[in-house]
């Protein structure tokens, strides 16, 4: 109980108060100050009620020895913006309702996050965010994201009052239903005003870290003293599950390294998860976690009622200008209904009949399901006309803006609208066989360099593998607390932040284009966040170079065997494996025009020859011929493969050949594009006559056999790599071009 | 500078000193405590000398103003155990020649950790664990995790010098090459005295956690007043990389929460990683951060020749017993190297024979590569006789326990050896058609049940789920910091580390068998895990529930796709998603008996019913016939499917046979077990003649061209979910009876 010696009395005493004991006849005295209250034990529902306020030892002092060792600040009383109380409390009660009521009528859902973020949700969106309802995408919004996903009966509940036409009344009604604009989580493809996919917890405090991280960038860039034409906030609720998380703690930290002033986020303390109390698996002091990661911290007590202490805390936060601030904010779970608050039971099921209708006399809510008061439909019909002002206005700053700054103009244009500038492909370098011999993470670097060049948006980094994964752009600085303006991202060791901060960073603009990169291998920490990627059409670059055994020495831990097949099975992702210098320039011009699928570039460590016959267009179609001495589309053998083995194909080829044998190489760079080809481009490609084919990959066969199909043969590697020298390994696992010889001749 | 005010002198000022600038003629006095010193700049590798030690500002301000705000006592200077300086300093050279040797040898590996954490090494194997080097799995030595395993030729110069006979001279000399027994990464399948598999960062300190997880359950369950039988650290090396991991976080938040006051991490905090000086991505107070989690948290600020202060500081850790300690060790990377040390050149490659001259000059070391003066060999000869004798008087000590505890002694040394009880598995339950259907998710309940009754090693829980995985074992409580006798595991909700923590918990004894739950989707978190249990051979059984579309209202970010297929390409994991009881069952079975390789069980939210022909004997073979009315392995038709798509495949199946169709139906609940049966059993499940045949599975259909063929079909997923109701998204997705019937009339 060290902090709360320091407190107002009122301060200490509604913390973790449950709304029922303090009823009494009018709405606005019920969820004010309590003047009597109970303090809830941890071990379940039932509350004892103590007659005084000066007995701190009354909270229970597990919870608090461990949560309360450092001193935290708890938030000044003081007002932002004042709006009648009463008139508030009718409001946050109607998110309340609204998000029972939707939950209650799909019997599916969470209403406990709705019930006790409400006070904090109709602050934001009632009083401190700047947004046009009627535009979602208007550049220089505020950005919210509710990393606590589940919960997103709140954040329909706020766009509906707000006036956004995604989220009307009928679609409050198909909560949770087939084609419905309110899935059972917030998904920013289907609900316009929604900025992320969050749902898998952490997340979204990640993608949170990614917007405030591409405004800081864009300010700094194109920001001028007489006109600040990039100027938002970034906020965030997450809740006890996102805390745990590795990848918020990841997050987190960089946000605190490069000092994301403008990010605010609401920790929804509620002391509740899916398995019961947070006591049973999170003692931690999240607090002290936080201030260790550079954030600015501060408690607010009581989250249920306080709602000037809300109100005082942002304005706290936003004077904070060096530091991403964590608002704590303290609040009961399911508040406002009588037997399920503060208990797992109200996080993730409807309240049932019964308990809502206990829950609308305890908050005394007398209207039908799903209507909202006259007077709060009035209140918050001002979003509206506001929200267009504030478009105009900054609509007629920034034509100021394009009058002064015209080549600025004309990239931070580029940047909002996503308008490729013209020509910009013929940046990316050409090959020859003649060129020199090179590793594709090498040539990757070429060509990151080249679009960088080109591409206004364009900007990234690696998992501290800059200089293996070969990521740096030479004429940029880094990206870094003081100098926000440059481009090469520093994510430390950190892919699965990394990968979600990427996410945030790819939405925040249509324009905007990251790339992040680390070893192939280690997508595996970051398969969460490229799914994410591939889900909400975050067009992210993932540069993965050291993409098979040719890595060598580092061994097995290191060398990716079922990543390619891994990645070919998951929808709306591109899969490339390049062969060379051309095939990575398709690859990234691929890469580039892919703006709504992220694309995966696998590279090789290990030097690769330029081949004849590869290009930038074969690449585009994914899978294409490279070579051929066969005529009439009917070759004896088809020979196929990716990335550092086509290498091995060709040489096969070259074999064959001299004993006669008509061959056919195909290199399959990205199957996924493959597959959308015409029947007839498929068929010229891969002739089903021809039913000799081999297959050779540095990888798991699985999956080759659709291409080889039953008569032929997938040569691969089924099984864990080995620490020694690439070219022993190659040659002790059989990817040698004598194999694939050998079973050309098997089959032909 | 805030806490350097109250140290000593002399601890104040060998912080981060290098060692050249010391030198002097004697090797002892070149690193004892220098006279004279340097401070190293961040930026590089220039140093300015300095006069005085009073001048703490010549400490570049910005790391410590980031690192050092909370006053961390510093370790006091007590020595533990004597040994002469110089010979210790002697040993620590030598093991940094051996690193800096077989790095050079091999011109490949990294041998910048070694050379700066030789100090630490050398005292925790030479003074501080208990081990025998003849016996490495002696069940209650101390284990350690180089969780920075990248350093590895730390640990294989330890394991050398102790004795061990995985070690020998010629194992150090083939460092990374083909066979051999020190392969890039620690590797505990290739190397006794390798306790887990490492590389991986942020993985490491998390397999300790459930080492040391193991061995407080172990103590509290088996220990009595009178026979201490289980009594053994935990100690883990971790560098800046792991700490930037969210891994590490996870783990070491739960570390907090048991209590596991017996393992101790020594964190090489040295400033660099791959990209340079950490200031440019990690800037955080690791300090502050874990005084958060809960642990007791000590600076040694001179690993470089601080040796009482190493020694002094575990003493101290070992005194904290309700906490685990983070020991923070200040050292130089590539201490020793005049050229290199302090950069990130010294990280990862070897040093070139240039500056390992230079750093043989440096040092003071005259001897050959590859040498162990006399002296020092001596000094650790007596490691092979004390580790005989202390596993002896265990020995001796069990002889007893066994005597006074027999039942104890019996589940105990079921543990030690990993021999199942006789007829464990006929605990398991089956099922006919006539019992009730139910998801196969409370199946597995039942099943696990089952199993903790009758496998004395078993334990888990789940990531917050356990209510939906169903995962609790009702006769047992929560292993908690006061309870740690008790076998349900709340993991929060980290799925990552609870993946590592079971590696280490499966690893501590081979009869020790670990579960652990969460929804299927969210093996993406903890993707790197499950990895490192397959290679590390490492038999978790991973319960994954809420397997597919049948989810329902959650969506696609909670609904698996590529899931399956991505597992069916990973080697050594078995996949199996079984279709009710029988088949339940009978993974559990196989999960059980499959000690060194993972097991996957994709489990259903929705009810199954118990289908007829189904069996645990079928499901060990991975797949087989259920139902078939053709004769001479002839059927007109053949159905597949796995899971919650048999039910589908039985309806079609019964539906074609009314139309006077030969249909078989075949479960295919684990690919890798059925391919691993004979040519011949295969061909009497899949015959070759017959080309009809239809797949269906709610989820990708990447993969199954396997077994349709070039002539089948494959009915699946080949994009993401959709929020709805479970029975509307399995229409409108065709994942029906009809389907299947349509694609087997099509095609026979």
């Amino acid at each position: 109980m060290a902090s709360s010696s320091s407190l107002t009395i009122s301060q200490a005493i509604v913390s973790r108060t449950t709304p029922n004991t303090s009823a009494t006849n009018s709405s606005s005295d019920r969820l004010s100050l309590p003047k009597r209250f109970t303090f809830t034990f941890f071990s379940g529902l039932k509350t004892s009620p103590s007659s005084s306020s000066s007995h701190p030892s009354r909270f229970p002092s597990r919870r608090l020895s461990s949560k309360s060792r450092s001193v935290i600040r708890s938030a000044a009383v003081e007002t932002l913006e004042k709006t009648d109380t009463a008139l508030v409390e009718k409001s946050i009660n109607t998110i309340r309702f609204l998000a029972i009521d939707a939950v209650e009528k799909a019997n599916s859902g969470h209403p406990g996050l709705p019930m006790g973020c409400a006070p904090m949700g109709h602050i934001l969106y009632d009083e401190v965010m700047r947004y046009n309802p009627k535009n979602p995408y208007w550049f220089n919004r505020d950005r919210f994201v509710l990393s606590a996903g589940h919960g997103c009966m709140l954040q329909y509940a706020l766009l509906h009052l707000a006036g956004y036409d995604s989220v009307k009344e009928e679609d409050l009604k198909s909560f949770r239903q087939w084609g419905s604009k309110t899935p059972g989580h917030p998904e920013n493809f289907e609900t316009p005003g929604v900025e992320v996919t969050t749902g898998p917890l952490g997340q979204g405090i990640a993608n949170a870290v990614g917007l405030a991280l591409a405004e800081k960038h864009l300010a700094a860039r194109f920001n001028k003293p007489d006109a600040e034409i990039v100027d938002h906030y970034t906020y965030a609720i997450l809740g006890d599950g996102c805390q745990m998380e590795g990848v918020s703690n990841e997050a987190c930290s960089l946000a605190g390294h490069w000092g994301l002033g403008k990010l605010i986020a609401f920790y929804d303390d509620n002391h509740i998860s899916i398995d019961g109390d947070t006591e049973i698996a999170f003692t931690e002091s999240v607090d002290t976690r936080f201030e260790g990661l550079g954030w600015h911290v501060i408690w607010v007590k009581n989250g249920n009622t306080g709602y000037d202490e809300i109100r005082a805390a942002i304005k706290e936060a936003k004077a904070v200008k060096d530091k991403p601030t964590l608002i704590k904010v303290t609040t009961t779970i399911g508040y406002g209904s009588p037997n399920k608050a503060n208990s797992y039971s109200v996080h993730g099921s409807a309240l049932g009949a019964k308990e809502v209708d206990a829950t609308r006399k305890n908050l005394g809510w007398p209207y039908e399901p799903f209507h909202v008061p006259e007077d709060v439909k009035t209140h918050w019909s001002r979003h509206a006309p506001e929200g267009a002002a504030l478009e105009a206005e900054w609509n007629a700053k920034f034509a100021e803006y394009e009058k002064k700054y015209k080549e600025d103009a004309v990239e931070l244009k580029s940047i909002i609208n996503g308008e490729l500038p013209a020509g910009w492909e013929k940046a990316l370098p050409t090959y020859t066989p003649e060129s020199p011999a090179d590793a594709t993470r090498n040539l990757s670097q070429q060509c990151l360099n080249a679009l960088a060049k080109v591409l206004p948006g364009f900007l990234g980094g690696s998992a501290d593998l800059a200089s293996s994964n070969m990521t740096l752009l030479k004429m940029f600085g880094d990206f870094q607390k003081d100098t926000p303006e440059e481009r090469n991202l520093r994510f430390g060791v950190r892919e699965h932040g990394m990968g979600a901060i990427c996410n945030g960073i790819a939405l925040h603009s249509p324009g905007v284009i990251p790339y992040c990169a680390t070893f192939f291998v280690f997508t595996d920490y970051m398969r969460a966040a490229i799914r994410i990627s591939a889900l909400c059409e975050a067009g992210v670059i993932y540069v993965m170079t050291h993409d098979s055994i040719g890595l060598g020495e580092d061994g097995p831990t290191h060398q990716p065997i079922e990543h390619l097949a891994s990645f070919r099975a998951m929808p709306n992702i591109l899969m490339l494996r390049p062969a060379d210098g051309n095939e990575t320039a398709g690859a990234y011009k691929v890469a580039v025009l892919n703006r709504k699928r992220p694309s995966i570039l696998a590279l090789s460590r290990q030097k690769l020859p330029q081949l004849p016959g590869t290009s930038s267009e074969g690449t585009a179609k994914g899978g294409y011929v490279v070579s051929d001495n066969s005529s009439g589309n009917k070759p004896d053998v088809i020979l196929m493969g990716t990335g550092s083995e086509l290498e091995i194909v060709a040489k096969a080829a070259d074999e064959l050949r001299k004993e006669g044998k008509a061959v056919r190489v195909v290199s399959l760079v990205c199957w996924e594009l493959f597959e959308e080809q015409s029947d007839a481009y498929k068929e010229s490609v891969l002739p089903a006559a021809v039913t000799a084919r081999v297959s050779i990959e540095a990888g798991s066969t699985f999956g080759w056999q659709k291409y080889v199909g039953s008569g032929g043969k997938a040569i691969g590697i089924d099984k864990f790599g080995a620490s020694a020298p690439a070219g022993k390994i190659y040659k002790e696992y059989g990817i040698t071009a004598e194999a694939v010889v050998a079973a050309a001749k098997s089959l032909s």
